[in-house]
């Protein structure tokens, strides 16, 4: 299930000329404790037989996309075309004691596009467009809202409201727990602990209730009558961001300026992102990120991104356990060849090759047994057709679902396309066999 | 480059009814350990925070793919349907200092069938023909060999000479040093450490000679005067396998009866696999495996395999380190639709759109700069085309190799099939970027 969705995830990225990037999961560990805050998370390598203080003790596992990332294109700058584009569908490690709705190992899939010096703001526009288009592909998904604000737009509105950088930063992460706090104890703390004015509160309170589908949150902030350079930056690009993703808004994919969006302690610098799927309100944003103005860099040359990350396992082991997603068959194969007897094998070897020539799975029956007992087999399997081949290299094909039974040559038989591979299925009871990211 | 070539990998395994099955990087030390001579090789993993004797202390990475896959049997015997075919491709990690030639992180793609009690012969036949098939597809591989052996045969050879259980399991080990030791310096250690007789060694050092690439290894094992039950049912085996995989035989793809073939340490109990690619001696075999009368038992029952593991970095970092292998482009599209002005980009995204509509990868330019330069963008990715918009939603497509340009509409435009995707080329000067797994 996970390799058909990482399938048309990178399908769809590279339709946009997004390249795959694989980096090792083994980094240094000054690499990985770069930003500090997420240290807790990190698991750290040693070899067995190795002495302590042993030279290895320096690596870990990589926790996230984005640092590897960074290291990356610091360590190939010379040799990168900018902007440069890739996506990076990998398992991602977290040393935190697995509970429920926490995985050790999860899959993420990263797509970002990086500058050198500067990078056009178009590219906010593509990535947000990109990952929709990538994620209404996923048409077994229920309905979700990609939600969008700019830190510009906040910064701008804190800043117009005679705000300084400290208590901008405050203001900004008391807000930021109006998810889980009610407003009149965040304006509480506001007050209190940020030390800003009862307008001030009901301002910065005011500007995140606002919630639009269209660009008419620009009206709504207008009317709070606040104004600053920084601010009406932030709006145009919000509005732009907006407007250029609706083509690509339906019933099930959609849009949302959320002013509340602020993505805390992350580095964003402009836009940010957040994914909510209709729901499943408690998995969190399942697909994040934002515009970076220094991605990475060397001291001399700084490279701005903007990237999304979409949490593959966070997405799918829910919907698994839920017994909302299965699969049609256990195997890949569309056909069991049965074998009449072990000495014409040979036989059903002979169908099988032409079948697999052509493109169609098949698996020859393990043993002659009588054909009840194959079909059976192939049932159990949920393999949809059993061919019983004749001396002659054709034979007769049988759907054991409907029971009809038909001569057929295995150069021109034909399953229907929707057989032809496991279907992804929609239901409320589980039978996937598959071992989850969980451990 | 790596991708392309998992995907070939997978299709060819599916083909022949082989379901993917991923396990957990991480897995119970207890686990990892239950061989024990490969302890020296294992990443422990602690979380950072950690403090000495936590609970996660007895956690590694998975150093091949058997040992999880063993466990995953075990787990899910009573969901799984025997026989059990399961391909995987994922990285595993060695603990070794990386040098050269090793890896810390590499990737594998194994196969195994799996049967509980028993496994027919024909499925060692079964998984010969597809990893044989599988590598024929890698049309950028030079020639190889497939080498076969039994083990049922030496040890039937060896008791048929008139040694004990420790007589065969010493003269095999020290038979296996051929390949580092020349044949009179290991007659030598035959008759002082194992202690058999001139007659014995010269015996042991003749059937090691044997190599052929048809069934007439049998006869030169027979002219050598030896026999037991358990040599002829080698020797009948390893001629079915021979014999059956004939018709996959072609210049490149070839396959070898080698009697000196004997895995050492692992625990193989029948057919034998190693793998050789021309020209690439010091690679050693890039392919092995073999059958396993106990690849997991739970004590009650006992789950007998046959399967090959093929490492996949093992051969594709020497052949792209030696510039054998490179890519024809860095990026996956094969248009950049130039941008006239920032005010009509919304028309080149709308061809861009059109185009990927239809499964032709396009990036648009990222500024709007003279179209010399948005062109020298497209060449220096090795992007063939650049599309010039108009304001009707068509244009002109030049093809930047040959200067060719023509009038063209994006709802109809195709470019030649062998542009469609970026091209694996074998070639003598490497200009590759991506990352290698050495670290």
């Amino acid at each position: 299930m996970e390799q058909e969705v990482i399938a048309t995830l990178a399908r769809t990225f590279e339709l946009h000329g997004f390249g795959n990037v694989e980096t090792r999961a083994v980094e240094p560990m000054d690499q990985l404790l770069r930003k500090g805050d997420t240290s807790k998370e990190v698991y750290v390598l040693r070899r067995l037989q190795e002495e302590d203080g042993g030279k290895d003790r320096g690596i870990g596992l990589h926790f996230d996309l984005t640092v590897p990332f960074a290291r990356y294109v610091l360590e190939n700058a010379g040799k990168l075309e900018f902007p440069f584009r890739r996506y990076q569908i990998q398992k991602v490690w977290r040393g935190e004691r697995p509970q429920e709705g926490r995985f050790r190992e999860f899959t993420q899939a990263d797509i970002d596009i990086v500058g050198r010096d500067t990078l056009p703001f178009h590219h906010d526009v593509e990535v947000a467009r990109v990952m929709l288009e990538a994620l209404s592909r996923l048409d077994f998904l229920p309905g979700f809202r990609l939600q969008v604000n700019n830190r510009k737009l906040i910064q701008g509105f804190y800043a117009g409201l005679g705000l300084d950088e400290h208590g901008i930063d405050e203001v900004m992460r008391l807000v930021d727990k109006l998810d889980k706090l009610d407003p009149a104890k965040v304006r509480e703390l506001l007050l209190t602990e940020a030390g800003v004015t009862e307008e001030q509160a009901d301002k910065a309170l005011a500007l995140a209730t606002i919630r639009t589908t269209d660009d008419s949150f620009v009206e709504q902030v207008r009317a709070l009558g606040v104004s600053s350079e920084l601010l009406d930056e932030g709006l145009d690009e919000l509005a732009t961001l907006v407007r250029a993703c609706a083509p690509l808004v339906t019933e099930r994919t959609r849009i949302e300026a959320d002013l509340s969006i602020a993505r805390g302690l992350d580095y964003y610098t402009g836009t940010v992102f957040e994914t909510r799927l209709d729901g499943f309100a408690s998995l969190g944003s399942i697909c994040s990120g934002g515009r970076y103005d220094a991605l990475a860099s060397d001291g001399r040359t700084t490279y701005p991104g903007v990237g999304i990350s979409l949490g593959l396992s966070r997405l799918l082991v829910p919907l698994v356990q839920r017994g909302v997603l299965t699969a049609d068959r256990s195997v890949p194969s569309v056909v069991v060849v049965a074998v009449t007897a072990e000495e014409t094998r040979a036989e059903a070897d002979a169908v099988a090759t032409a079948l697999r020539a052509r493109g169609i799975p098949c698996e020859v029956a393990p043993s002659a047994a009588k054909f009840g007992k194959q079909i059976r087999h192939a049932e159990r399997r949920g393999i949809p057709y059993v061919w019983f081949p004749d001396a002659e290299g054709a034979g007769e094909v049988k759907d054991i679902r409907s029971g009809n039974q038909v001569a057929a040559d295995p150069a021109t038989w034909q399953p229907p396309t929707q057989d032809l591979r496991p279907q992804v299925v929609v239901t409320t009871t589980s039978t996937s066999t598959s071992e989850g990211e969980s451990s």
